[in-house]
């Protein structure tokens, strides 16, 4: 086992990771930016070296200042975190040439995962359903007709040059696809000045389900069940939970099948997370794999009682994984607590936390770098911390969030605590009835 | 369901009333004696009631005071915590009088389990194992031959009217009875001016584990698995632990059923608790119910996730138990996080906690009415909070433990965590290698 884990991150993650290091009796090494050297993970790391300047690129990216950190400290592993330079290849090889161990998968893992269209032929290769279409542009009605007949109805077209729903159209049945089609490229040609279309299957009422998997250095590859992560806004997940309300049995075997195909194809080894978007007829098709722990990983660690990050750490010392396809045994959903005004437009919130109080009691967790006195900087994502519950039921599960979210207290800067309880009174909310727009309608009172 | 309940109480266990009763939709009224009035229990009620002066007997022990503040505030239960009136078999019936439902068994209930003669006497007639011995004084040493034989060796002989050891002796064969018989009467009689000695069976190596156990209003009663709480200082326990290391299936089921027997034997209605003495060849022993929820129930809680207040509550409310007989799925400890200072013979050391910072993430749940501000009274007792860990093993629960402890920041006041970080670290702690005398030869480092 490691004797030294370096942490190439900050906030609530390096927290995370200090953590199972104590626990499993690993010293530990926190690097960190001026901005943020009174932070929880420098206080709580064994030593801690600053690398640089607030800004990111001086700092948490800057791979030298990194190295040289874990050189001068003698760290035998580095654990990346998520975001900053998680799923860089380039800093995952340039560990290894220095011989430090990257905790989590090789270079040529995440470059086949990091760029979509690779990643989109190795998934169908492997026999994981993709969203069909979307290959090339479209010459012809007949040969959208052609197309959509193979694909199969609902489809939607979209600009190549596109974006903002220009140059869109969805088309349900053969009648309505010869207007669409002249519709859509002369949008196109109007607002990008390049009206190529292409086709793809239209997904209806779309969740955003996602399967954590974790696959060792022995080709042995388990799924640990599925997050729904629907609730987003412009694509930022606010809250995650396990099981999804969506789900049953057959789908989740199906899924977590289709996962496990799709890590074993690259030999994936480390944790990992399979996103896929479900349609409302329980179709579901692959989106991306991130190759490496996710901000959300704490649902599935209280659903089936597992340390992701003890587990990650012992696939990268060459432990076989536990090994085996987990069910969810309680329900367990995550808010993201960001520094951000809910009232207006999620604005961020930096700046000095006077009060701060964090819930307690049964099927509570709180995972967060905030202290009372603590300064959020400006620079980096403003997520302050996690609020995860858990019970027998998603129902109970969701009263102790609002109950823990009632007793948070936290002044001198603006959070999403207030979207967070009313979500948590929404009806539609509480009856698993969302998709990823969900919060497209969704207004604070 | 109850639409308002008044918690009888203060602390941490006030604190976990008003938790459930929030995520079940119950308002709840706070009491509090004017030492109390910048409590949390008291901020976070809906409704909260001076009931009088600091000393206990003016407030949280003041039956007028307390029937009033529920009149005045329209609740229609009352739920007594721990302590103070909780096993008050004239309150519960004062209650019931009054038309408002006391969260607990019933005076009958209370009374049945409150004196330790008649508790002894109802557990024999139920064949619930009780420690052989004690019933009346020895005359001569033949009587005392007759009574050891028909025990069982060893026995131990126990002035009437002792304490401290002195008229005591412990007999391991016949050969020793008769000199033990004759110096423990002349001991006692030196000591005490009373030279009566009586015999019990000798427990060896004895553990406190006991039973949780939850009756309904229809005669079902059902046993939700052990703690383990031997570890103990003068009798006060320090750290409880679930499952006891010390267990097996058989004796689980054994020890289970005795505790439903025993909850059978007086139609037990609530939740409560059956400790019994177990001794190193797993003879197990009656030793007294608690007839109330008790401060150690979080351990239960986090093995079988499940409620124990919201079963209580729901029970006196006329539900049935949930009626399984639950095994534990997780391993769990809870160390009592006292205003005491361990490098001074555990002196209670109330005052201003000046600052507070909670652990988190993984396996770590806290129950603590403490803030920083918040001023320790001196009226009661000590305990400012409990922090309850969990694990798929007891190893991992006890580092997870240790872990949660190093990051457990109270500064103002001295606490027993310095205490139990050398514990979670002591080789025969870990090794769940310990009685009831444990703490007799631990000394602080």
């Amino acid at each position: 086992m490691f004797k030294k884990i370096l942490i190439a991150n900050r906030g609530e993650i390096a927290l995370r990771v200090i953590r199972t290091c104590r626990e499993m009796g690993i010293k530990t090494v926190a690097v960190y930016s001026t901005a943020d050297k009174d932070s929880l993970h420098v206080k709580f790391a064994n030593e801690a070296v600053c690398i640089g300047k607030p800004q990111s690129a001086d700092s948490y990216l800057n791979i030298p200042h990194i190295m040289a950190a874990a050189e001068i400290t003698n760290a035998d592993a580095i654990h990346p975190g998520y975001g900053f330079l998680a799923e860089n290849a380039k800093f995952s090889q340039i560990c290894a040439d220095h011989g430090i161990k990257f905790i989590g998968p090789t270079p040529a893992m995440i470059n086949g995962m990091g760029d979509k269209i690779t990643a989109k032929e190795t998934m169908i290769k492997a026999g994981v359903p993709v969203v069909p279409g979307g290959e090339s542009l479209l010459e012809s009605v007949a040969e959208a007709k052609s197309l959509a007949k193979e694909i199969g109805y609902p489809v939607i077209l979209k600009a190549t040059a596109g974006g903002g729903g220009k140059g869109m159209r969805v088309v349900f049945e053969e009648s309505e696809i010869e207007k669409a089609y002249t519709n859509a490229r002369a949008e196109a040609g109007a607002s990008f000045k390049n009206d190529g279309v292409y086709m793809e299957k239209f997904v209806e009422e779309p969740r955003h389900i996602e399967i954590q998997i974790a696959g060792d250095q022995y080709g042995t590859v388990a799924h640990l069940s599925e997050r729904d992560c629907s609730i987003q806004r412009r694509h930022q997940k606010l809250v995650e939970e396990s099981p999804s309300p969506f789900m049953d049995p057959e789908l989740r075997r199906k899924m977590g099948e289709a996962a496990i195909k799709a890590a074993s194809a690259i030999n994936y080894e480390s944790v990992g997370t399979i996103e896929f978007l479900v349609d409302k007829h329980k179709n579901f098709y692959f989106m991306e794999m991130n190759t490496r722990i996710q901000v959300e990983h704490c649902v599935t660690e209280e659903v089936i009682n597992f340390d992701l990050i003890k587990e990650q750490i012992k696939i990268a010392a060459g432990h076989p994984i536990s090994g085996r396809n987990y069910e969810p045994q309680l329900h367990a959903i995550e808010c993201r607590i960001n520094a951000e005004d809910p009232y207006n437009d999620f604005r961020p919130s930096p700046g000095r936390i006077t009060v701060l109080h964090q819930p307690g009691g049964h099927g509570v967790r709180v995972d967060s770098h905030a202290y009372a006195g603590y300064v959020i900087p400006p620079y980096y994502d403003s997520m302050i911390g996690k609020l995860i519950t858990m019970a027998q039921t998603r129902e109970e599960a969701i009263d102790t969030m609002h109950r823990a979210l009632s007793e948070y207290i936290i002044e001198g800067i603006k959070t999403t605590i207030p979207f967070h309880l009313q979500l948590m009174k929404n009806e539609d909310f509480r009856k698993g009835n969302f998709t990823t727009k969900f919060l497209e309608g969704f207004t604070m009172e």
